[in-house]
This record gives C-alpha cells, sequence and structure tokens, in this order.
C-alpha cells in the first residue's frame, strides 16, 4: 500500500513564527500523500486573556464553555489554520484548511458532563471520520489541513483535543495507506528527564511506557499525546513517531510501539 | 444549463442570531447546486474594539493592516464560517467552508498602495477563481461556503470584499452553469429612500443606478454592491437580485438589470 504521512504539529512552534516557517517548509516538501493536524493551544489561551477570558484547563484538557468555543473556533480555524495553509500555498503545496464540519470530515459526540463537565468538547471514534471525503481531497491532489475542531452533525461546533484527532484521522486512513503518524513539538522526543532535551528516547513500548508513568516521570500533556500514540498503532497505524519539528526531515525522535 | 444559485448574505444579518438561523435553514433547503459567500463586518469591528484597535474604513472599505487581517481571518474565517458551515449541516446540507486560500480556490493581487493604502487587500478579478475545484466540491455533493478571506499565492492573506467575491465566483462559474446572484442583507432590496424600508424598486437598470448616484441617493456601501452587481451581469450572470435574507426563498426584492 502507498505510505500516507499523517503530522501532527503543536505545543510552542505555532506561536514561534519562525520555527512554523521552517516547519510548513518542510513539510511542503514531503513526497507523497500527506494531512497535516495542528494544534495552537498557546495562541487560543493568549486570545482568551486578550479578550478577558482566563483560559481553564483540567488534566492538560480545556473547560470550554460557549465563549472558550467561539475563540476556540476564532484561533483554530481561522487565525492558524488559514495562516498555516496560505503558507504551504507559499511553498507549492496544494492544500485545504478544513475544521471537522467542513464536508461533515470529522463528527464528535459531545462529551457527556460526568464525572467532569469540559462543555463544548467532542469524542471522536473511529466511525468519526469521513474517510471517503478525505480520500477525494488527496486523489485530486490537495493536502487537507486539519484544525481540532469538530461538529456534532446537528448544528453545534465542538472543541476536540489535536493529537487525538491525527491519531482518529490516520487510524481511519489505515484501510486505504500504510499510515505513518508523527507528532512534531519543540522537544526532541519523549524525555526520561523532562528537564533535559538530551534526555529523548530512541524507542517506547508500552511497558516502557507503563513504567515511566508509575514513575510519575509523564507529564499530564504527554500521557494524552502517547495514548493517542498508543492507540493510534492498535488502530493499524503502522509507524508512530513523536519528534522536534524542526527535524521533520530527519530520522529521529522517539519511535513508539505496541 | 443548469442553474447554479449564489448567494451572499450580509449586513446586520451575521451578527443577528435568530435572523442568521432563518436564513440558514432557507438556504439549506434551496434545490440544486449552490454556493454561499458570507460577509461579517459588522462582528469583525466588535472583534476589533474588544481587542483594543480601533476599525477604520475608507468610502465603504477597511483599512486592513497586520493586525486587522489577522482578526479579520479569525472572525471571517474561524467564528462565521464555521458557525454557519456547523448550521448548514444541522438542516442537512453538506458543505465545505473556505477561504480563498483553501484549495487556491480564489487568488488575489494585493492592491496597490496609491491613491490610498488599504493594506493587506486583494483584488480579484475573472482569472482569480479556481472553477475546477469548485466544479469538484459541486460535483461530489458539498456546498462550498465562502468568507471573503484571499490569498495571494506566495504565503499571504489578503481581505476582500464579500460583494465583490460573490460576484467574482457568480461571473467565473457562468461559462458552466446558469448562475443566478441573489445579495442578502437586511433591508427589502435598493431604497429610494434609505429612511423608508417601503421604498424598494422592484427592478434597476443602468441608467436609473446613474441617476440615483448623480441626486446623491445611494450609500457607499449600497454603490460598493451594486458596481459588483452590474459587474456580474456584464460577465456573464443571467439574473441578480438584492433582497432581504428573511425573503430568501420569495420572488421579491430588487432585480438589476443591465
Amino acid at each position: 500500500m502507498e505510505t500516507l504521512n499523517v503530522v501532527k504539529i503543536g505545543g510552542h512552534v505555532i506561536d514561534d513564527p519562525a520555527r512554523l516557517a521552517r516547519f510548513t517548509a518542510d513539510f511542503a516538501r514531503m513526497p507523497g500523500p500527506k494531512i497535516l493536524v495542528h494544534g495552537g493551544g498557546a495562541v487560543a489561551s493568549g486570545m482568551l486573556r486578550r479578550l478577558g477570558i482566563e483560559p481553564r484547563m483540567t488534566e492538560g484538557r480545556r473547560i470550554t464553555d460557549r465563549a472558550t468555543l467561539e475563540v476556540a473556533a476564532m484561533v483554530y480555524a481561522g487565525l492558524i489554520n488559514k495562516d498555516i495553509v496560505a503558507r504551504l500555498h507559499g511553498a507549492g503545496c496544494r492544500c485545504v484548511g478544513l475544521s471537522g464540519a467542513d464536508g461533515d470530515t470529522i463528527r464528535a459526540t459531545r462529551r457527556p458532563p460526568q464525572p467532569v463537565d469540559y462543555g463544548f468538547v467532542g469524542d471522536v471514534g473511529p466511525g468519526s471520520v469521513n474517510v471517503q471525503m478525505i480520500e477525494r481531497l488527496l486523489g485530486g491532489g490537495d493536502t487537507p489541513v486539519f484544525c481540532a475542531i469538530t461538529h456534532d452533525g446537528q448544528g453545534t461546533l465542538l472543541n476536540t483535543n489535536a493529537d487525538t484527532v491525527a491519531a482518529t484521522i490516520a487510524a481511519a486512513m489505515a484501510g486505504l495507506y500504510d499510515v505513518h503518524l508523527t507528532y512534531c513539538f519543540e522537544k526532541p522526543g519523549v524525555l526520561t528527564d523532562t528537564a533535559r532535551d538530551d534526555s529523548a528516547v530512541a524507542e517506547l513500548d508500552a511497558a516502557a511506557y507503563g513504567a515511566m508513568k508509575a514513575a510519575g516521570a509523564v507529564s499530564a500533556g504527554m500521557i494524552a499525546k502517547l495514548d493517542n500514540a498508543f492507540a493510534a498503532l492498535g488502530g493499524g497505524v503502522s509507524r508512530v513517531v513523536v519528534k522536534c519539528a524542526d527535524d521533520l526531515m530527519q530520522a529521529v525522535g522517539t519511535t513508539i510501539k505496541l
């Protein structure tokens, strides 16, 4: 099967114009079919504060009331998504920016309010992804660029974790492609000591991950990312790597193994 | 040829949730291929003020510095576009929200800084529209929903007048379809007395428009809209109507004739 690269870009790369420019230029040059998924939580939090709304997080996940949802839609689907799309075209990569509402590409279920009411937050699963629509774009030579805004199909937008969106799309496309999923952020991989960038491990399997979690050596955000990474492997994705955005084209970072 | 409806929604409908809900429900029910183009200037101006940026207009057109461009991209391509797309899906209309950067659908040229420097404002013409991409979406059963953010193809987003975007798309599609262009806003049509909503004319031709302009009876915003309406007719669009958004499904409003 043909290889499809699904790349997630997030962390403190989105809010660093020079790094984002380097990353988008590299991504534009990646050969073959590809999909980009982006975050932007730091930019959203900054915009919330500028608008007098204090961001609220629980276990690394954002509490999304209506005002926060509107800012999330603005920042993710408008500001960041269209900036990345324009940059990629400038670098010669034909692409289409999408939220999950566009073309009904990702339909989510609003998370139940128990035990924590996260507000307008959507959960996604294997059936959430409109594989046919994504394949139609890829077949036409257009690279989909997803933000992590989804919808419930009934008229309401929902905020979804971007790592989860990337893993869910990757797994959904695994029936048609040999899918490689790459999580890019500002660190060189999964660190055994979060204070030391030279502590990235080359490989991480489920047993080693369990031991790291038990030792309290993994942050809440990294747990969310790695849980998604393992879920993607379980869902048929053939290769998952966590690496620095600056190293997109280099064979480095942490390879996740079941 | 098959009829393609291109509908522009703008004015004080976008910032009126009840009216917007009614309009999107009506638009969702329109039969046949269709394209929606939306404005949202009042919402953008409100967001600029919330962020401490005073909106600047010259002859009904916005001066767009970099900070204003970012807010325009957020509000038009994020907040408003995705809200409309989610609503339309909720009403049973499959659609894809697009800026002109998405799929390179509308490529613009940055307006020269003389005689007025409008900043990041893009001008469009007959060659700006990616007819093939739009036709691919329509052929797949997806209704394109455009905001009026365009790009220069070199990595920079540009702000473009939404009435102009609607007219330009309508004219570009006239080679493939019998195109009907409808401008919807909060007034019942072109008014001979802007203080009286019952002064809408049933028809307006170029001579009568010239006389109205000479008498100073047309606002700057309406002149921009009508200039676009006449340009669309000149570009091969078969029917142009200016009407109230509440009346989308009724045969009322002002029909523009060459």
